[in-house]
């Protein structure tokens, strides 16, 4: 019977001590010259590739049926909330993007992809603040159905509800899961925003 | 005369040290009842709202001319680079995040809002890494033509600048920065991605 994920305790960490994730403090020059120092957090884990993360957007089609994606529900201890979010992952050591793109979207959903649509350059998960940066690959998953989901491949521990939405639907998908306390990554929230103004300015 | 800046170097800081950003152990109950623990970095500067930041999403609107917005280039000491962003900042202690969005986009840009058009339920910025959160405040700008840039209220040893696009020709826009070497944050690229992609499946 599965129960809902309880924070116990949180404490400080050391740099020194940590596995994950490290907290610098850079010094730099700046454009008038002056000498500043600016705090950032890193991930420990960077590959040779120099990219943490990849998230996926996954282009389901069916015969005759609009285009779908697939996002998932976890629950996030830095957040102590669930939170809805494309599938994703950090890429391994040796691994490309689309690679990671590509094992990430079966294990955590089951699909398998059978084309990658576009892979997009890095780009900075919260530049003041971390290190951290990330890819989006686009992968093109033909389906027979939207309502038959595959066997998903989670590691022990790992909880990942999927969920399968139009994409032109997906705005109002995560408004709702805000509504009943949920809440969503900002990344997401922001391809959202975007597909929802293009129709309001109709573009 | 404005000089690139430069990472002097990059040394282990910590939690205890920091002045912005803290690191934090949290031991929690997942779902199946077993005690784990996760790695989070976090802002020490939350006020009492509970709201990290705010992103402005400003509709600039001429008579008779397309939407545009603005988006800033800053140099990012974590990335090493210029990043670009839409307009952004800290919520102050007492502020509301719409409050912290129109002081915002006047210090960083100079422009007046003439309306909040929209303000979004609070999202993560990176959920599996860090604690902070922010909401997308959507202004509206009157302005009379889109060539005459106002006057910036910018900080001592800011320095921002600001670029005015056509909302329909932002996904190119940003990959032209990326292409001469400047980088994109996540979310501004998601929004793009966003925009590109219901011309592309004609939502």
């Amino acid at each position: 019977m599965k129960q809902t994920p309880q924070i116990l305790r949180v404490e400080d960490l050391s740099t020194s001590d940590s596995k994950w994730i490290g907290l610098k403090q850079i010094h730099y020059k700046d454009e008038d010259g002056k000498d500043r120092t600016w705090e950032a957090a890193e991930r420990k884990t960077r590959g040779s590739g120099g990219v943490d993360a990849v998230a996926i957007l996954a282009l389901l089609q069916a015969e005759g049926q609009k285009t779908h994606t697939i996002i998932i529900e976890q629950y996030r201890p830095p957040l102590a909330k669930t939170c809805i979010e494309f599938p994703a992952g950090l890429i391994d050591g040796d691994e490309t993007a689309e690679q990671a793109a590509i094992r990430e979207l079966r294990e955590e959903t089951g699909y398998e992809a059978k084309e990658v649509v576009d892979s997009s350059p890095v780009m900075w998960c919260d530049p003041g603040m971390t290190t951290a940066n990330m890819k989006v690959v686009t992968l093109r998953v033909p389906v027979t159905d939207m309502t038959t989901l595959p066997k998903q491949h989670l590691d022990p521990g790992e909880h990942i509800v999927r969920r399968i939405v139009a994409i032109e639907e997906l705005y109002d998908v995560l408004r709702e899961y805000e509504t009943k306390g949920d809440t969503v990554d900002a990344r997401l929230a922001n391809f959202a925003m975007g597909l929802s103004l293009t129709k309001m300015l109709n573009l």
